[in-house]
């Protein structure tokens, strides 16, 4: 395969400090005479037109800016290199200090890709899609400041279960690892294809984390209360408060985003418990493999 | 397809009061002119050959009687229909009121066929396997009592975390509804086949139930300790007791479980959640199903 | 001691099906010739001369009547009975089908007199305090909807933790039995003086519930950041939200909750546990009491 | 009050490793014209009358060898000043590397005396004490391996709950960071006199941890079960077997644990969250302190 020709670089919109992190990257591709582009300050839909013509986006942030730069490139598969800036990064590949260490095995196509599974959300009222959308991590059903609510949920059409709680987390296996994990929730490999459900703060009703087989929709039916306000998010971002009457639908999206890795296939679990537990000591680096 | 005419039945061989319940099954059986035959007392061993020329076994008893019947079922491939006689019973799909009715049903095999995955635990040393054996629900390593236990822990050959805790279960999604579910792991679809790790008590080190990449193989390393015995018990059957120098090895098996299901094949959320969360209210049954 | 004379009775100002409750209470009052009066909408600061010549108050509701009519005669030491309207109720006393039965043992004055903890809470700018109240359950701390908070928490002056969640209830030991313990709280003995901590959902910050010695303060400092919304509540019901530069500090309150009980000293255990853990099998009622 | 003049010194009898440390602090107590014993591989049988005529004991060693001396002092009212060479130590005062700057600190008796309440368990059959003990972290009852077991729940003689568990510990708050705390307990203050109980690996029943009202005695009831084995331990060091017929009772000890302190009354929150919380991230030491 021929090296890179075409790729995009994506700071975040809401971080200035990322713009010049991006203003360098692009400086350094034109010195290697690949075409790019640079966004500091944009949305989804004024640089979809710029992704789609990219071989790859870098994005320029912590898992934020990965899920932004995920969502706007999934629906074209254009995969997309971190570049993590943040303090936390489960999704990017590269830091600050070793992107450009890794410029040219990147150009070479000296990577794999990994595919993530997405979800798509949607609205309904009376059988009709209200407002959908996209996540890479999660959907979150909640409501306001110290208000439980009462959410009836669905499997494949069956009632399953009815949830007092705060909230509702339904994620994808990457955001096991985002708020999913703050509640309770299990690692799942980041292969998967399959749906998470956790409640947040469960009050006397089903408080274990679920896995749904691969393929299910679930859906949740709020209980009418006088004083709730329901909103629902996806990866952090409010899609819309839920009026009375309206349910929320989630199924496995028909895009998946796409990681570009530079790091073995195995990274996940190592880099993951790296970060989860400080207090675990380090064995010596001989005994970090088993001789077989 | 013709009408089913080799059936074994299996009686829990620990609990006598199980051989009756078989007698009766059995004379039902043959006065359908089914051939078959009854074992009460019996070990893996000895009912071997009889299982091989078997279409189905019948099992009676809780989940143990089921986890029994298979293991000595499964490297056969012959399906096991459990009629439960316990409390608890996620895996018999009959109870003791109720397997008259649906007789003729499985007889004329009105019936599909789940499989679940099983692992396959070795236990070795100097690259050697020392004893071995297939587990439906888990694999536990576990010291005695109140002795804690140091468990380096690899993943396909990396390390990736060391554990401090009383036991290490090792479970598969079928396991995900018996011990693991005690200590806080999630609850796995039936047909997932990935291995979930889930540590019991664990003290200052990864306390998140882990689930696996499909195909993957843990290997667990006691640090050694003057006072610490461990042992390896599969599907609540003590294995062996780990001498200094032996791993445990753990990887899916090439056996699956396979049940014979009257019910839906939605009938896992249900028949769980039902069991495990009864302080939920049931909604009307004309709420339990979505208007689509 | 002469029997009871002066009563009164405080419906739920926001269930209009606990005013004819209370007018039925009253009219069984003053056939015995006890001065009683009624409120049904009130508010805390128009009842409050009634409450204070009263001899004892009977709310009627669930536990939210309850903590309403605790805060409004804990500061005149007024004991309230409790008659349950709701579901779930841990605090009241009697039920809408016993307390005609009761009524004459209450005007007796065969009880005794609960005391319950309550807590202070202050939000303090600039070593002034800008806002306070009592609560008997809990004072909480949260962020809006799906926003994480960054939270300095100071005891007796001195920095303990920086939680990373989505709230942190301070409760008291009546509040270990409500929301606290959704988020993994223990349950705390009804008479005892200590502070509870229990953040909610804790991303790679302290996540253990935290008691704290008596008679210690707790001062929260909220770490700013620029889209952060945080509100504080004291039992389910809003005090303020912060601005930056307020702190919130909790300590326990001058005044006491008092319960009228009718039932024995040790009714506290039994009666949870069998709202909390219905799946346990009861024991048989001679097998209830250990011989000695 | 004069200086301290009589002064015993354990090594852990286990841990060779801590008797050339006993050895030195001894001759720098001689050196100092204090008088002073040392015991390096000891029972609490042999070095009771020594321990009775000193005025405190240095212990040496890790949590284990706290408990340990903690034991043999209690009885006798004598102050334990432990001096910690392991890893985690929540008990000791000093560590190798400072005992030496703080040693005339402590002849001097610059220093306070922290009580703490240890729980007395008694194995009782028809009324008759069997074995009884002293513990300062906890009374553990458990099955062997991978044995759950059923244990009938008594306070005060009333049945309060029955768990289907791994194991039950019945802790003191000094034990609230110990074992308790791998099973999802809170953090108790250490002044506190009431008992925590928490379940290891609940199965379908209470899962909550509780704490019991001051003064009350708790009582467990083992369900038989032909292939029970269940062992009582004392702060891990095993007690006994039970016998059918044989209960197990709690209650307050009437002696406390003393440790002398240097460091400030308010050392145990902030020595305790550095330990248990490492990815909390310090703040600058004059962010430490609020502000009044």
């Amino acid at each position: 395969m021929t090296a890179l020709k075409h790729i995009g670089v994506l700071a975040h919109p809401l971080r200035p400090e990322s713009a010049p992190v991006a203003a360098t990257i692009a400086a350094a591709l034109q010195k290697r005479n690949v075409s790019c582009w640079v966004e500091t300050v944009w949305d989804e839909h004024n640089v979809r037109e710029r992704v789609r013509h990219s071989e790859i986006v870098i994005a320029i942030g912590g898992d934020g800016a990965m899920l932004r730069a995920s969502r706007v490139c999934a629906p074209f598969s254009v995969p997309v290199l971190g570049v993590n800036m943040g303090q936390l990064g489960f999704l990017a590949e590269l830091r600050l200090d070793d992107w450009q260490a890794n410029l040219d095995a990147v150009l070479e196509r000296e990577y794999w890709i990994e595919r993530r599974m997405m979800i798509h959300t949607s609205v309904v009222e009376e059988g009709r899609v209200v407002v959908s959308g996209d996540a890479l991590n999660d959907a979150v059903i909640s409501g306001g400041i110290t208000r439980m609510i009462q959410l009836h949920t669905f499997i494949d059409g069956d009632w399953a279960t009815t949830y007092n709680a705060d909230a509702l987390i339904i994620a994808t296996p990457t955001g096991s690892t985002a708020y999913a994990l703050a509640c309770g929730g299990p690692i799942l490999p980041p292969e998967l294809h399959n749906i998470l459900i956790v409640p947040v703060a469960p009050h006397l009703s089903m408080d274990r984390p679920l896995v749904l087989s691969q393929g299910a929709t679930v859906e949740v039916q709020p209980v009418p209360h006088p004083r709730a306000e329901i909103g629902v998010s996806l990866d952090g971002v409010m899609l819309c408060h839920l009026r009375e009457g309206q349910n929320v639908r989630v199924r496995a999206s028909d895009h998946a985003s796409r990681f570009v890795r530079l790091r073995g296939r195995n990274y996940f679990y190592r880099s993951l418990l790296d970060r989860l537990e400080p207090r675990t000591p380090r064995p010596k680096p001989e005994q970090r493999k088993l001789k077989r």
